[in-house]
């Protein structure tokens, strides 16, 4: 039987501080503006992807997600697969010894550690795996830049999932998409005691895919040009100076209103668009009530295109943000293991915090259905643990 | 006994169509960008008052506003006082014959029409009839244009409700304001079956004061000055043509842009500021489920700022638009009377919005409490039914 060729990795999943929306070549996925996000820990939340070749596979290409086949022929994934089977061919091309992989079909097996139900943007950690395996796969020299170059244009936020602590987004300004790529702005060393906890919304599904969003957005907003042009440059700047300086209360600012920001341009779209619903006002609620508390601002949320809070936070203030929160929201689900069982539920700062947020506690109450905590961590990470067995067969993993 | 002075009139409420949100001058309630609103009906919403002076009086001047003693000492209703007084002075200075009002002491009833717990703005239509009806007590020959100047001390969009129709609110440049002024875009009988229907949401009272809320919105809100400086100008004209053509479809399209416009901004504001919930979000779902099944624009939301819908629609499509509510909401309190019993439930049409909104009209009927039928109406009329008897005792209206 004909050789098969394996490689596996892990991808994080990340969230942004500075939001990514609105594109200005749908087709290359180049973004309107520049974004900046935090790589969660992949203890937590990670796409685990193996990329396997082999001239005896079926001649088409094949992507099983969770135990379900993808649809594989789509331009993204397409675009990716094209951008990785080149630079794997230069290498073939240079180096006649050199197996030919680029011309054997793809088989690739992914899974989440976390449930697709919870509404987190996949799709980042995705891409991001899919295209890091492939690469390693094809024993490809490029990056983790030029890496992100070819998963921007699976989904665009997957480029900043290539990169673990704190990573950029460049706009670029090339119509190819040259210069759009993800960055480092500070390893997760450089701030590891950078939390994260998730509120998971209960609700329905949402109405309005981010893709078609962004561009209505793009098309009706009256308000989105002012954000894209000088609003986020700015807060880049901004928030990269808090990230170099571990300034958690500019790093929190801007986080909150970047988040404000984005959504108010989704409102300002026509038809609007909401993401935030009445749980997820009462999650910005509680956060405001725990930096009134606190006196300055050691919480910060943010919302993607969905309902879910993710609560920034810095290890030392556990007790008064996350302790909070165990102590209301204790009875969901996602506070067993290690890092949940760390937190020490806070009655005392749930009392006082029902003076001003009362309501909104309750209204969390009903509305989260589960937790995820985490924090900063590393970007896609190699493994030896394979998801298709050496007969070309996928397998589960643990 | 020394004679009694006194008038009567009553006022109208407005709601505006493109949004008053921003000062440039605070103490005289110059808005950063010009507005524009429709009249409503004092058939169904007004405020009714009677100014009366006399030097038997006590030497303060008093205001009862439903039973209710007010406080008369703040600096707008001063204002609106001292420009009224001067006027009146002035005629008295140029006619030695004529009594010295001026110098009297005012005494002000005033009863509104509908319950002030349902959080509609009762200032504008309380402020516009208190500068009436001290005007009129006065006999002063200033035009509504002129009373518009000093009403708009006492509340910005109070004088948007010294005219009927539709009206606008010039911005004007000078630092005095002595050109911030409502105009009349066109009369109630120019464009006369406009209607409007309003879900009042049974909610918690308002967190964030508009005064307090749209001064930390120009402090903070990075996409408020592109609204001010660009997006409203240009509303602005495309409001004016779409009343004197009388284009449902633009003005409906307007409306609506232009009140997610302003709770963009709001939502922009740090810390945010939410006056939509998810009762607001569901009465725009059901709108928007009306206007596709028509295939075009026959009812436009608007949100002052509160959770409260306002439907504008014109009477031809009373069935397809009041008549779904009708049918949703027939239980709730407000459709009694001549115009609510004139709207037949529509029960098809609700059967079909629930396809595309069966979600969001249960939202309706959670978070609904009552309901107001009116349309657009004249200006202040002067009334001879006062408040006030001719011993100078406060006496309860029809």
């Amino acid at each position: 039987m004909a050789e098969i060729h394996r490689a596996s990795t892990t991808a994080p999943v990340n969230i942004a501080v500075i939001k990514y929306w609105g594109k200005r070549d749908p087709k290359l996925n180049l973004p309107t503006n520049s974004s900046l996000s935090v790589t969660l820990s992949q203890s937590d939340l990670r796409t685990h992807t193996t990329a396997s070749c082999s001239p005896a596979y079926p001649s088409s290409d094949t992507l099983l997600l969770n135990g379900s086949s993808q649809d594989v022929t789509g331009a993204r994934t397409q675009a990716c697969f094209r951008e990785l089977r080149a630079l794997r061919k230069s290498i073939e091309d240079a180096d006649s010894s050199a197996p030919k992989l680029s011309s054997y079909p793809l088989k690739i097996v992914s899974e989440n550690n976390f449930p697709t139900a919870a509404g987190l943007a996949s799709s980042a950690a995705g891409f991001a795996a899919l295209v890091r395996a492939i690469a390693n796969l094809y024993e490809l020299p490029a990056s983790p830049t030029e890496l992100s170059r070819i998963a921007r244009q699976g989904s665009g936020s997957a480029c900043r999932s290539l990169f673990g602590g704190y990573v950029g987004w460049e706009q670029g300004a090339a119509a190819d998409g040259s210069d759009s790529v993800a960055f480092q702005v500070a390893p997760a060393s450089h701030w590891p005691d950078m939390r994260a906890l998730i509120l998971v919304a209960s609700a329905a599904k949402k109405d309005v895919s981010s893709t078609s969003g962004m561009q209505t957005t793009v098309a009706t907003s009256s308000l989105f040009a002012s954000r894209a042009a000088e609003t986020v440059p700015r807060r880049m700047k901004e928030m990269q100076n808090a990230v170099q300086d571990k300034d958690f209360e500019a790093f929190g600012k801007v986080t909150m209103m970047d988040s404000n920001s984005f959504h108010a341009t989704c409102l300002d779209t026509y038809p609007p668009i909401f993401y935030l619903n009445d749980t997820s006002r009462a999650a910005i609620k509680v956060v405001e009530a725990i930096n009134t508390a606190a006196g300055k601002i050691i919480a910060a949320y943010t919302f993607d295109a969905g309902p879910n809070a993710v609560i920034y936070y810095l290890e030392e203030n556990e007790k008064k943000v996350a302790g909070l929160f165990k102590a209301a929201l204790g009875e969901k689900d996602g506070w067993a293991g290690q890092r949940g069982d760390a937190v020490e539920a806070n009655g005392d700062a749930l009392e006082k915090a029902k003076a001003e947020a009362g309501v909104a506690l309750e209204t969390l109450k009903d509305g989260v259905s589960r937790i995820i905590l985490t924090g900063v961590g590393e970007g896609p990470i190699k493994t030896e643990e394979s998801l298709i067995d050496d007969k070309g067969e996928p397998v589960s993993g643990s």
